[in-house]
Order: C-alpha cells, then structure tokens, then sequence
C-alpha cells in the first residue's frame, strides 16, 4: 500500500468469478445466517468468460458507505451487504485488537467504504450474478481492510453460493452444524487445473417470463416439500460423496449422471412444492431430451447438462466433444444469425454432424430457442488486479464514469 | 338368461366407467400381477359422458377366443388380456367344484369368447382408456362365466387403474402386502351420491407428441427414482387417509389441496426418474398458474387440478363455480370455434367474468390450447346393458357393423 494522507481514499479492485453447482444448493434452515439444509458442490467458471470487477476504496473523509452496481447507485442498507460490512469490520477490530503489527492504519475502523462493481456479462443474460458479486465484495473489502483467512463465512452471508466463488476448480459447501453457522464454509476439493479437458458451454435461452426468485422459491420449498426433506437429508449426503469422488478420478460419466440427476431432483422438489415452481420451460425440456439422446446414439455419458433457478442450460462435456455438439445445439436450435455472435468466449472449430446423429436425435428444430452459447472451462477463485488504470473508482473515491 | 342350444352364443353387455386418481398410482412392485408399491384414491367418473361398452360372447361353436376393439381386431394373445380371461375362468371352475346349483351351463368352461369393446370417447382425446376397457372386460367376462363377487383383484391383472373402475364414486386402491396380490383390491370409500356438488372438468389439450407410455415410464421410476420410493413408503400412507377423511367430510378444500400437491408429487417423481420423464407440458403448467391464481384471488380453494400421464387436465370443483371457471379457461385458451363445440357434457351455464379476476391471472393468452372440455360428475360402476338391441355382437357372435 502506498504512502498516503488519511484523507487520500485506499482503494483495491479484485474479480471473482461465478459457479454452477453440480449437486444443487435448495433451502435454507436459517435465512439470516444463510445456512442451507443440505451440502452442495459446484464448479467456478473461468473468469474470462463471465466475472464481477469490485473496487473498493476505504477513506475516513467519506460521509457515508456507497454503493454502485453496474452504473447505478445501489441503497447500501440492504440486510446481505450490511452483514459482509459488518463482518469484514469485525474481523479487522478482532486482528487490531489480537495486537498484529502495522494493522492499525489498514484496518480503517473509522472509515467509510465506497463500493463500485461491475459484471463482464449482460444482466439481460439471466446468469445468476449474486454469487460472483458478494464474492468479489466480501474479498475486495478484506483486501482494503487488510483482513486474511478463509472468508467464505461472510460471503456466504450475503448470497448462499457466493461461498462457493471464493475458491477456483471444484469447491463444496459443507453445509455445517452449527446454530451459529461458524462451520458452514467452502472448501476446495481441487483446483482448476486438476481437470483441464472439461468444458463448460452456457446455452443462454430466451425467457419470456421472469421465474420466480431462489429466495423466495426456496423459502416455499423448505416449507411445503417433503421430497426436499427427503432429498437433504437422505439423498444429498451420499450424493456429495460420490461427486467428491468422481472430481478427484476425473471420472466423466459419474459427474455427468449426478450432474444430470441432481439438477433434475433440484427441479423435481421444485414441483414437489406448493405451489409447484417451474423453472424448465419447453426449451429445457428439448435440451435434456437432447443431451440423453446424443448421449444414447455414443452408448456414453459424452455430455451433462444443468439448469439452475432460470431458463439457461448450463452443459458439461470434455474438449474433444464440443466442435460436434456445439454444431449439434446449433442444429436443433438454429439462430437468426449465421452463427458468428452464436458463440462466445472460447473458441469453437467447426464440425460436422451425421445424418445418423440428427436421426438418433429426432427433435423438431426451435428456431431461436437457445440465443448464444458462452465456451469456457473452470477457472481460479478472486483475484486481486493490481493495474490501478483497472480501478472503478478514481483517485477521489467516486465512481470513474458518469453515472 | 334364455333356453338356447349350446350352438346358440350367450351374449351379455356392460359397461364401466373410466375413473381418475387424486391420489396417484405410480410404480409396481410386481409386474406380472400389477401389484402398486402404494395404495391410490380415485373419483369414478359419470358414464354419461365417458365410458366402455363391451359384449362377450360364449359358445362352444366357437374355435378361438376372438377380441374386437373400436372395430378392430386385437390380438387375443396379449398376456393382460389372457391373465383377465384365466382368472375368470379360474374363478367359473371353482364355482362348479365348490356345487353351486345351476352352475354347469353358466360356467361354460369349454366355450371360447368372442369379445367386443368400444369407447364413447375418441382415443385421440388422450383419456386413458385401459382402466375402463379392462373393468368392463372383466365385469362382462364374469356376467357371461357366471361368477360373483369381488372382481377388481381380476382387473388390477389387467390394468392396475382397472381394478378402481369396478366400483362407482370414490374408490381406494389398497396395496396389499401378500406376495400372490389377494390383498391387492379396490375398495368404495363412498358411492357417488356422496357428494352430489362435485364437478369434473376435463380440459382434453391438443398435445403434439405421444408422451412416454406409463407402463415403461413407472418401470424406469422405480428403478431410478430415489424420491418415488420416499413418496410411496413415507408420503402416500399419511395422503391416503387425509384424502379418505376429506372425502367423507366433503372438504372440498383439503380434497383440492391433497389432489394438487399429489398430482405434482408424482409429476416431481417423474422427473427425478433418469433419464427424467415430461408430461407436463407448457399448456399444463399454465393451466396450474391459473388454478393457482384463480384461488388466490378468491382466497379459497374452489378448483383443483390433476394431472395424469398424458397432456389433459382435470379439473375438480363445486357445481356453483363451475360457469365462472369454464369462461375463465375459454378467456385464456380461446378455441377456434365460437365455443359451441367446445363444451360437452353435462350442460354449462353462460358466465361473466369480472376484469379484476382477468387481471388476477393475468397470463398470455393461449389460443387453442386446449381443444374441448368434457364436463362431467362422479358416477357408478359398471353395469349390465339389458336392451338386448344394445349388444356390440350380433346372435351369431361376430361384430355387428363391417369391420
């Protein structure tokens, strides 16, 4: 940190990235806390393709804390942000008072916090953002604060999976048991360079309708569900086991049957609750006939597919599969376009698909039915940016671009 | 019956009604007896509007057994068939041996069948019309051998919903635990003049593909699915008394709530088989929204929904509500037509519907979403056609219209 008056604002900027949980995180059995009723497991996404840009900047001479998102003033007194703040400002009292040395300038305990955060990703594109972005909060605000450790802990208190963003490659969220929620963290099962072939394809679908919100969805699922009783308790433990396992022996046909059997419990207690909530619409329905009949034409598990609370399909697959199937989506779900904005992210050779495949699939092609697809792999947990041109935020504290 | 030579065929006519779970079969335990892994409920619908009529014919001039289904010839041969027409025969022999007076000419046990079967439902309406076929198959069958007694231990053989078909009203299907299935019968939990208000809607939707036949589809359940064999050891047996105690209260609202939740439980099972099973489809899920909805405005449940393993739904509720929600269902699925043809059945009151109720639902109209309605009431069992002139055979035992 450089030299500074105490009315020259300290400022950091960090990325972290999203994830998609391959064993499904559904309810919660304390909502203040956040801690969930049942252990989950997920993969970060790289942060090429999809990630949240937090800058922080800490000064006594801010008034108040702020917040912006995405070019927009944000009211900071939501519950979720107030409880990163306070917890982030509790461990920094915690290492002053333990007496560690130089901690008494960094830890800022008298300063106001300005935040300002961005996604690299279109909101419009309905990738669930709040686990990115509480995860690259919860971290930039440590950085400022000078606070170290696993802070999965916190981030979890703003958005249940944002623990699972705070670590790259495959990361699980040991549900816990304590009332406090002191053992509901993640962890890392390995990084995300244990498993370079696996690819990760985004198909982002066209919603007409916004479904309804995984807060409230969940709160209604704990609440009327017994399947998902059931499912937490009975199925989710042996379920995390043999995940854990399939990672570890890089075992694509085991993570690809759990990947699929989950997402389709997740949905299934979703319709087990009352009033049921969808969130598979026709074109998730023609995306997992599709992936089980590409699948059944090879005898194997080539691919797996994943849907969370919205429309888009999240597909699993190893790199030497993708020309094919990507070709295959493009096929079934022609778009308007020739394809150029069709795929982003990494690149996609061409390839070409046999009569005998497109048979064995058999499907009416849904013009229109998929918009884009996003090409990426696993990728590192947050990143602090050391380049100061990145900051968000100018030397004053205020946002760089007019608002 | 008449003085006949034996050359002359003995002819008899029944029909049987087709009936629907609110309390959902899913899932044997025993595939060649039909033996449920949970008991089920169900509501025997009026034959006024939807029913089987079946002639049997015995004869000893007869060489084979001979079946004719909606005019066609059916191969006599299919094991459920043969397994109907054994055990009748099995009971015919028992009859004899055990002396019962007047019992050698009825028995015939060496007279051969002619069977003739017609529905007064189109088959492309999607109802499905195995539960009515085989009761009426079986209830014939005994009328023409002479045996008495419970028969639905014989249709179950048949077709599992079959056996609920023997008896009018409400209907428990009670599992059984023998592993011969002689405990596996259907019950009347109240006869149909128990609640003369209740009303049955079946909205027949237009479906574009023929989903999974439910035979193969429970197969795979039971196989795969971890929530179905929750649901049918921990959820069902709790469900079926509350449904028995809110049928014979004539609590039309824990009936409704019961039915709902147990219709998209064993919809929730069949997408947690693998590979997952749809037969919701988007016109099904609307019609939920809008069950849903319509309730909510009303603050009481006053519709309910069901939905089996085809497209259509049905819908239950009281007689005084029944104008109301036909017109809301007509608003948002306009039909081609000017709704002339569009109701049939049991004769329904012209309606207004307020704009704050269209509000309240508020969805997208779906033109042509559903095709027609069968308006209907709870109704008997089968039952013996007198009127000779009513017979599907002609006195030579062969179909009297060309085939």
């Amino acid at each position: 940190m450089p030299e500074e008056t105490t009315s020259r604002p300290h400022i950091v900027t960090c990325t972290a990235p999203v994830n998609i949980a391959v064993v499904k995180y559904w309810g919660k059995r304390d909502e203040d806390l956040i801690l969930p009723i049942s252990s989950s497991l997920s993969v970060t996404l790289h942060q090429d393709q999809l990630k949240t840009t937090t800058t922080v900047a800490i000064s006594t001479s801010f008034k108040v804390d702020r917040m912006w998102l995405n070019g927009k003033e944000e009211d900071i007194t939501h519950p979720r942000l107030q409880s990163c703040l306070r917890e982030i400002r509790r461990l920094a009292r915690k290492r002053r008072n333990d007496g560690e040395p130089d901690s008494t300038e960094s830890t800022g305990l008298s300063h106001k916090v300005h935040i300002c955060s961005v996604n690299n990703f279109p909101t419009a594109a309905g990738l669930a953002s709040s686990a990115a972005g509480f995860a690259c909060l919860v971290y930039s605000l440590a950085q400022a604060f000078g606070v170290e450790g696993d802070l999965s802990g916190i981030a979890r208190q703003g958005s249940g999976s944002a623990c699972r963003s705070m670590y790259g490659g495959f990361v699980q969220w040991i549900m816990g048991n304590r009332d406090d929620g002191k053992d509901s963290i993640a962890q890392q099962v390995e990084p995300e360079s244990h498993w370079p072939e696996l690819r990760i394809l985004v198909l982002v679908a066209s919603a007409k309708r916004k479904p309804i919100g995984s807060t409230s969805g969940m709160q209604t699922s704990v609440q009327t569900s017994v399947l998902l009783k059931h499912r937490a308790e009975s199925v989710v433990p042996h379920r995390m086991d043999k995940m854990i396992k399939a990672v570890q022996k890089r075992d694509f046909a085991a993570f690809a049957e759990i990947t699929m059997k989950d997402s389709n419990q997740f949905h299934a207690t979703c319709l087990d609750t009352y009033p049921p909530i969808f969130y598979l619409n026709s074109v998730s329905q023609q995306i997992i006939h599709l992936v089980h009949r590409y699948n059944g034409h090879y005898r194997e598990s080539r691919v797996a597919y994943s849907f969370d609370a919205g429309p888009n399909a999240v597909i699993f697959t190893l790199q030497q599969h993708v020309p094919e199937f990507v070709r295959v989506v493009q096929h079934f779900f022609p778009p308007d376009t020739n394809g150029e904005d069709f795929i982003k992210g990494l690149p996609v050779k061409g390839a070409a698909i046999s009569e005998e495949l497109k048979e064995a699939i058999g499907l009416e092609p849904t013009p229109n039915g998929i918009n884009y697809i996003i090409s990426t792999k696993a990728g590192p947990g947050p990143c602090i940016i050391e380049d100061s041109s990145q900051h968000l935020l100018s030397p004053d504290g205020f946002p760089k671009k007019a608002l």
